[in-house]
């Protein structure tokens, strides 16, 4: 780094790179001020040069040649903006292995093939930073790595999937399901194939690499257990608001008696926490920690512009820190067990169609004692011949729900399948 | 920097110095992850050594004699936790001017004194950090000049104070303002004197420091016009209520045209707008950026434990970072105008009380007319023999709406003062 010009390298120039390099180009000035270094765009991999770009790049800086790009002496590190799996992840490692740090915006990449690319980076002493992978320009990673350093946070919830977000606050609103998906598409939100986004596959790839930051300690993608929007409907939505809640699709990831737990779910989030105030396509992440208590980080989840800014940031830090062996290592530094299926705790929100008779109430709330689910909160309401009881519960085993919710299932007077979610009650 | 063992001075051992020490004790582990190093608290300076301590230091580490800890060849960096500006501000410049990389939780020194300690700083090559200084833990300091480097934020709303942000909140749980003060003081969240938080001199240093980071030009504490929360009453917190709207001591810095503006005034903020949400003693802090549109960090904004772990941040990043030339300047390197008084613009929202005659409603109108500001919303109420009349205006020149209130005043319809605050609508 000792020169002033210090040369980028691009893998990939679609939305994402077009705005790296804009950022870069009018941001020289406030990046020299801050590092004594001006960033430059020097080479950019495309499969086709002759494209349209939302921002030019230099004459001769488009190529479609990886070792040209990963040859050249003046590249002296890289951001990766193609996304996908293959032949990125290929790339990055030979850039790893190679010496040169490398900035990636790609969640599926570092959820997946993290252990093996930190492992590279380590091997060859040089950086790979992924600020831009989760909730784009929203800095969870600078702040839990560096600003939480010595904080012993001990859990992460978060609103990381904008899609999803966008939806249920539509929902709010009076809309269906599939009013709200259609919305979200019309707006470029959701994808023709939304299945990742609503089906909660998207959050939980973020939510592994936050777990994995947060804990110093590998959660793969398959070690989170996730549950989408799909099955959340209008009365779902009503009924939260008559308890003082909205529902949201809520990351949580939390560290307790030396055992993780990642998961994602509709959950129903009471009105004064501060996830209940995500609107629209925000993302929001709140970590928890003995020293900082609560701090929350809110803003866009996406966008071109966004997730550059946090590619770009990045880029400053790695040529802030070479030579100095800051966070130059794997976030990852112990191995903790899992917590087994069942045993996580939560208030519940509970959802049941029953026959309006007299004595239905009793048997629920008998196979709730029964199985030590108590209950804090209720709400019955009459439909036709039949009502709908909506109760919150004190907090309980996550597998003692389900068995009482088994045995509720299976009384006479239970006339649907029970839906449940996850309460996250008022901060503390 | 090159021994794994790095010793730290502390300039004070109260609450927050006792923490840091305990936080470096208990996170050592963590920070040798981060840095390579250990830090250790090895000299803090304390006027009477034989006090109690809420975390004991070390054997032979306190002492009352400043000369000692400043040429300690052990000390490599030192932390200000003490407080006050004399003779506190004399012992930050000794140790900047002798080459010794600082951190200091004192607002008050760096919005006063700020110039010339980073000037000091500089002429030796050395650092000041000062995340501690706003917010404790929630690290907008860190935020701003990494992760927002490139990203030209425009503007910069805080809820800085938890005093005042703790008494508006209680008092829209229907208690009078003398009822909020009663309570905050016998929580501890406010002084037997109140004024500085009450009167707004604590967040008006506060913004000064965020501004003078995001703009990159020095605001000195003279250059922020602000008015506290004393003239709040039951009353208004009830029209903001009824208005969708909470209210909130709002600090505002705003770049716009090459000049500065920063405020701190009681703001309406309307109910989706994410700095409604903030609730009790929380701070919040929004980044407004082309690039990042809008990031909200939101915290506890105060407490020993919160402010060591930004103390620790920093200390840690002193390391991190320590001949790389990285973040080692000062935040300042421009000098912008100011707006000029009576040019910042915002919608307001206006408190009449007006005989309940017809044609007040006419005259009132007629007035704000003919200064160009326009209503969007209005609410009356009767009140006896007169009423009250709640409004909000479209975006309008503050001059213009004073002028129109100074008209408005001296209607003979309108009963007393007319009350106005800035009204921050919902998020973009």
């Amino acid at each position: 780094m000792g020169s002033l010009e210090v040369g980028v390298g691009l893998l990939g120039y679609g939305t994402v790179g077009a705005a790296v390099n804009r950022l870069l180009d009018e941001g020289a000035d406030d990046i020299e001020r801050a590092t004594g270094h001006r960033l430059r765009v020097v080479r950019a991999l495309v499969r086709n040069p002759d494209g349209e770009r939302s921002y030019p790049a230099g004459d001769g800086v488009l190529t479609t040649d990886f070792e040209a790009l990963r040859d050249d002496p003046a590249i002296t590190l890289v951001a990766e903006v193609m996304g996908g799996l293959e032949p990125t992840g290929e790339y990055v490692l030979d850039l790893l292995s190679a010496g040169k740090p490398v900035v990636t915006a790609n969640k599926q990449l570092v959820a997946r093939r993290g252990a093996e690319l930190f492992a590279a980076a380590a091997a060859s002493g040089t950086q790979l930073r992924f600020e831009a992978s989760v909730c784009a320009a929203i800095p969870v990673i600078k702040v839990l790595r560096e600003s939480l350093v010595a904080s012993s946070v001990h859990r992460v919830l978060g609103i990381v999937n904008g899609t999803t977000n966008f939806m249920l606050s539509q929902m709010e609103r009076g809309g269906s399901y599939a009013d709200a998906l259609a919305e979200a598409q019309r707006l470029g939100y959701a994808e023709a194939d939304p299945s990742e986004d609503v089906g909660g596959a998207d959050a939980a790839a973020k939510m592994a690499i936050l777990a994995t930051v947060a804990f110093g300690s590998r959660v793969a993608l398959e070690d989170v257990s996730f549950v989408g929007i799909e099955h959340v409907t209008e009365a779902h939505v009503r009924a939260a608001s008559e308890l003082g809640a909205v529902i949201r699709l809520v990351g949580a990831a939390t560290l307790a008696d030396g055992a993780v737990d990642v998961r994602v779910r509709p959950v129903m989030v009471m009105r004064h926490h501060p996830l209940a105030a995500v609107e629209g396509a925000f993302n929001a992440v709140v970590l928890e920690g003995d020293a900082i208590r609560e701090i929350t980080l809110e803003g866009p989840g996406a966008g071109g512009l966004e997730t550059a800014s946090a590619v770009v940031a990045d880029l400053v830090s790695v040529i802030g820190t070479t030579g100095t062996g800051f966070l130059q290592n794997d976030a990852c530094w112990r191995e903790l067990g899992k917590l087994p299926a069942g045993e996580w705790r939560s208030p519940f929100y509970v959802h049941l169609e029953v026959a309006d008779r007299p004595g239905v109430l009793g048997h629920v709330a008998a196979e709730l004692a029964r199985h030590e689910v108590s209950v804090a909160q209720l709400v019955q309401h009459p439909r036709g011949e039949d009502a709908t009881l909506d109760l919150v519960t004190h907090e309980a085993r996550a597998g003692a729900l389900e068995s009482a919710l088994a045995e509720i299932a299976a009384l006479g007077e239970v006339l649907s399948e029970p839906v449940s979610m996850p309460v996250i009650a008022e901060a503390a």
